[in-house]
């Protein structure tokens, strides 16, 4: 029995549940069970785990509060897609001065963004780029409604984070990108057309494997970004601090 | 009533104790509870969100799962230091090739810790000068226990990242960082030494505002750690496939 599950950095007694729940959880790394696989049932894991029916229960409830297991009704208990990931990993709801965000993100953005495009530039495969150029069209095509389009926004930049082929950088980039919806309840129409442009150039550069093109595209998108954000997120701090 | 909290993305039935939980989830954000604030009770909740107490019993453990809240015995329950951030938010423990994973992290890591250095040496102020050198005492002494000094050198990187002034940094950095004890179970004198003098580098360079010799001293540390690094993942990989 591994001590460490009994006692927290605190040395605090850990829960019996929380104890099973990390068991569980070690189950899933050591079986190398991945998306759609179907964990073994609640009598199954009462017996391997040697406890009670509730606990059991109560263990596979916290797994499913930390997105690592979903439970599909009738069908039994699943892992994730994206075992352990949530949508706010990084915290950003509960920072307070949205505005002092808005900022601090496009820094990162600034930093990360562009070197991910030129990595991607360097790797992206022929299906790759296949893939990047129907995102491409979707996410320039002006007729298509708010909400579509701001999906078809983020699986376009987390494609170009596959194209590099290191999974650190996509996982990491819905999280920074994905962000931007901490802002999102304002219209669009304006940051659709200004940028456009700049993701067309995007895949352009990636497709004829130019790095340095793809590197600046990116600059000059979050650029054009930049002036709407700053102005969603001061709107934001307003509505804030009136309400 | 917020819709959203009904539905989920696939449009299925959010159960009770999951809406319950955004709601109280919302409160914390709304009334901008942080560290140590406590909750209101487990009576006055159900008063506020009109439910029964086995529903807001459900809805706080959902949170405590998820490290938003955390229950005190004896005392109520509070919101976390770090609401919502698990200790493995890009879910490195469920990817299976480590050695890829060493890779990639050492890729990620070697554009943007040199980058945060750079900015650190821009921003730090005096106090975090003292701060910084109090860690950079502690990671340098070699005489420190193993435990004692993993600690000491997180502390000493997040540090950096808190020199910085940008949130996003400080909450990103210790999970790139942290990912080291993926692979931590060798003896790491080895490395300790070789990291010694890149640590008083580093350190040096903030203090002395210099950016550009901040940059250049994390790119040499990191390149002393991919070595030692590299062979762990090695060893690491190797015991996964002989298991």
């Amino acid at each position: 029995m591994d001590l460490s599950l009994l006692y927290d950095a605190k040395g605090c007694h850990v829960p019996l549940a929380e104890q099973i729940a990390e068991r569980i959880n070690q189950l899933i790394i050591d079986q190398k069970l991945t998306e759609n696989d179907k964990l073994p049932t609640e009598f199954e894991l009462m017996e391997i785990l040697d406890v009670g029916r509730s606990t059991v229960r109560e263990a596979l409830k916290i797994l499913v509060a930390r997105n690592v297991l979903e439970i599909r009704r009738g069908k039994g208990t699943f892992v994730c897609k994206h075992p352990g990931m949530n949508k706010d990993p990084l915290g950003f709801a509960y920072m307070q001065d949205k505005m002092r965000l808005a900022h601090e993100l496009m820094e990162v953005r600034t930093q990360i963004e562009p070197w991910t495009a030129s990595l991607a530039a360097q790797r992206a495969t022929k299906a790759d780029m296949e893939e990047l150029c129907g995102y491409c069209e979707k996410v320039t095509d002006m007729d298509l409604p708010e909400r579509q389009h701001r999906e078809a926004d983020l699986a376009f930049h987390v494609c170009i984070a596959h194209c590099t082929h290191n999974q650190v950088i996509c996982n990491l980039t819905p999280i920074i990108t994905h962000s931007v919806q901490v802002f999102s309840d304002i219209s669009e129409r304006i940051i659709r057309l200004k940028t456009r442009i700049s993701h067309q150039q995007i895949c352009d550069a990636i497709c004829a494997g130019d790095s340095q093109a793809a590197r600046a595209a990116v600059l000059s998108h979050l650029e054009a970004n930049r002036e709407n954000w700053e102005k969603i997120a001061r709107e934001s701090a307003e509505k804030v601090s009136t309400s």
